[in-house]
């Protein structure tokens, strides 16, 4: 009997043993989403075993949705998510911790489930008597408002205002340089569509927010991280990257870095964008933290004046998550291109989302409550800290402002497991790995401020770290 | 009393006063950019006013970005607001007529403009009192309603409810079955997200929804027309380009074709289905004109129990376009993916939009109103017609119902050029060619009979006919 068989009687079928295999070499990334397998007749002869002992593990992985068939053309690796149960209340014990682990945990989390490892503020920080009131203003807007399609750019008003507010951190973009987007997500979404091709390789920051794989790999793009210090990317190490991968594109946050909560320094943006110069790199500064900020950080998109850096932002942490509204100030020359992107994929944008946003800005509500927002985010940060350093939960830095924190566990422990365990006593804990292409980040845990005021968090907390 | 007071009580506040104040103090360049405002203590005494009410209308003023506030030193005029350009306002006549020509065209028409070539109902058509009733009763709604963002597949007593509006079409899918999406547009990109790789070929219509063609190509998807007669696709064209080309998908309406105004027939719809079984084709039912149908035309969702038919729909067409909201019914194992790719994509989805249209829709507003459309539509469509016939246009067939009427102009004359001269002189037309994708339908123009009542079309058409 040689080694497969072996293995294949130690505890499963030969079908079993084949989609191992397949499993295996997913992992290992020799098979990467939207590879082909291998035919049914070479496989079955690498593997020593029938052709329909691959027919059938090759069904069942499809069937996982691990793998699917293109009638005519073989087996495709799927993306990386594993298809769940569709029971849409409470949480998912079962659910890999992938980039998409913490969104789908808080997205779907009820109301006594604890999330401060959310990336959002909850509900009643907002500015709920200021939104109130701009529905209310909304019900007597024109017609035309409350029913007929945005502009290809998006209300002009809000972008000239958007201008103003980009020329008080030193970004020059005028409003027509300037496209409204469904959110934040969305706008680099769209930049994603417009600047690489399947295969092109992207660098991100690591640790940096999950979701930028998740979205990378929905554009089939190559991901390579480059670590992250108290002051921006390692330089010695992006300049690696560069070489090493020529990436098209990097995407990063300047202030208040997600999830380390870091801020870019001034000599690292320039030597910074002297590299992206050399190697012809764009890069996409996603900044919508930029109005937590108490004192501005250096924009990439001020020092290089929107010519190979993208700025985009958006309301959702700041205003409401609820009302979409998000924004890119890209080249001019590049606008043409976006917008007929924007509408091929999505048509008009949300009029009465932009006329709402537009409208909190201007009477002066949005200014006054963000100012708010920082002094509440100030005291819950502090509040934090001292919370978590009892139970020897420790912070990477101590962040300028914004909502995030960055700490470590104690030695021993890893991340994952403490989420697992706190999710099941109803707390979403945001783990390290999820924000980390090289998975090296298994000690550390994202911890949103504004969301760890419950005194029942730390219990359950300190519980799941005893494991 | 004084004039100020005088001025604030006839509908201004003291706040509004001061602001406008200052705004003519700029107007008439008596303060110029980068100019210093009087301190808030000063001009308090000069507008006889408190300090407070000063601050608040710098305060807003900053807001508006009229001028802005540099902390220790005061407050100053910002640069003016620069101007839009011209490309911004006004058709572009220079723009070669390509599938997004009809969209960029309709969208950025200003007021005085005509698009009876627009794919959508004017503003004045839509449910303005309800819309207005529903914002008002959202200012009511619960704080997280206002701020949080939607749950992953979105609100749950609006799938709950779509689920039983298809249910009377004969769709039978669960609420765990829908998707909410930001629009039809959205449903259509997230499912070609999932469904098809970059080179893989999709079948449309030829002639389908322009934008179709738009939205393919930046998937990098292999675009294939089937020529569409009166009762759907003609099926052994159909057959022939399932043999020849093996297509992943193929896009289409069942009720109310966009743009030819056609309905599927039962027996079309049958047999489209045995070929679809065979070949292992998904279908994408993109039924956004649905609710126009005054009888019911077969949906290949019913037929065929959503297991390779998706139906998606939207609201964009009969409630609002400013309130995004749209829809797909897919099969249950293919639910998570979905969702992962739509947080992915656009993280989550516009749960205001969402509510808006679910109060619509409960109270019974929106069932009304559409009977409503459905009467107004069919009397649009014969006065239409009645109007084309003199000058030659001629319907293709005369449609069941909803806004499109797909008109041949006379032997000779191309409707690519008609369109360019009538956009000269304010006219947005839709010529056919850019929903064909062989390019045959050079005699042909789509109008919406519902943005084809002003008599000023008609002579500009007639005009732009003589050439």
């Amino acid at each position: 009997m040689d080694g497969l068989h072996a293995a294949s009687s130690r505890g499963g079928t030969l079908i079993e043993t084949v989609m191992a295999t397949v499993r295996q070499r997913i992992a290992a990334r020799q098979l990467t989403p939207g590879a082909k397998l291998p035919s049914v007749r070479a496989f079955a002869k690498t593997m020593q075993v029938s052709t329909s002992t691959v027919v059938e593990a090759y069904e069942r992985l499809a069937a996982e949705g691990v793998i699917r068939s293109r009638p005519g053309s073989g087996f495709f690796v799927c993306g990386p998510l594993a298809p769940l149960s569709l029971a849409e209340v409470g949480p998912r014990l079962d659910r890999e911790i992938d980039p998409l682990w913490i969104s789908r945990q808080s997205l779907e989390a009820g109301g006594d489930i604890l999330k401060p490892g959310c990336g959002w503020l909850p509900a009643d920080w907002m500015p709920q008597q200021a939104l109130r009131r701009a529905l209310r203003g909304l019900a007597h807007a024109k017609d035309m408002v409350l029913a007929d399609y945005g502009t290809p750019l998006g209300l002009a008003p809000l972008r000239q205002l958007l201008a103003r507010r980009m020329g008080e951190h030193g970004i020059e973009a005028s409003p027509e340089q300037i496209v409204l987007t469904e959110s934040g997500t969305q706008a680099i979404d769209l930049l994603c569509r417009l600047l690489i091709e399947p295969g092109d390789t992207v660098l991100v920051d690591d640790p940096c927010y999950f979701n930028f794989h998740a979205l990378l790999r929905a554009h089939r793009a190559k991901i390579v991280g480059v670590p992250y210090t108290p002051t921006g990317p390692d330089l010695d190490l992006f300049a690696q990257a560069l070489a090493e991968h020529r990436p098209r594109l990097y995407i990063t946050n300047s202030a208040l870095h997600n999830p380390t909560g870091a801020t870019l320094s001034p000599v690292t943006a320039h030597r910074l964008l002297k590299l992206a110069d050399q190697s012809d790199l764009t890069i996409v500064e996603d900044d919508i933290f930029a109005d937590f900020e108490t004192e501005p950080a250096p924009r990439l998109a001020a020092f290089d004046g929107l010519s190979r850096v993208v700025h985009i932002g958006s309301f959702s942490k700041t205003l409401s998550a609820s009302v979409r509204c998000g924004f890119i100030a890209a080249p001019s020359d590049w606008i043409e291109r976006l917008t007929d992107l924007k509408i091929s994929t999505t048509f008009g944008g949300g009029r009465l989302s932009a006329e709402l946003v537009f409208s909190l800005l201007k009477d002066g509500s949005y200014r006054k409550h963000v100012e708010t927002l920082r002094q509440r985010l100030s005291a819950a940060m502090v509040d934090t800290m001292q919370q978590l350093e009892p139970i020897g939960v420790r912070p990477w830095i101590e962040p300028r402002a914004g909502m995030f924190l960055w700490c470590s566990l104690p030695d021993g422990l890893d991340a994952a497991d403490v989420a697992r365990r706190a999710l099941a006593d109803g707390v979403v804990l945001a783990p390290g790995n999820a924000f980390s292409l090289s998975r090296t980040a298994s000690r550390f845990l994202r911890f949103n401020v504004a969301q760890s005021k419950d005194t029942r968090m730390l219990e359950v907390i300190a519980k799941a770290m005893r494991g």
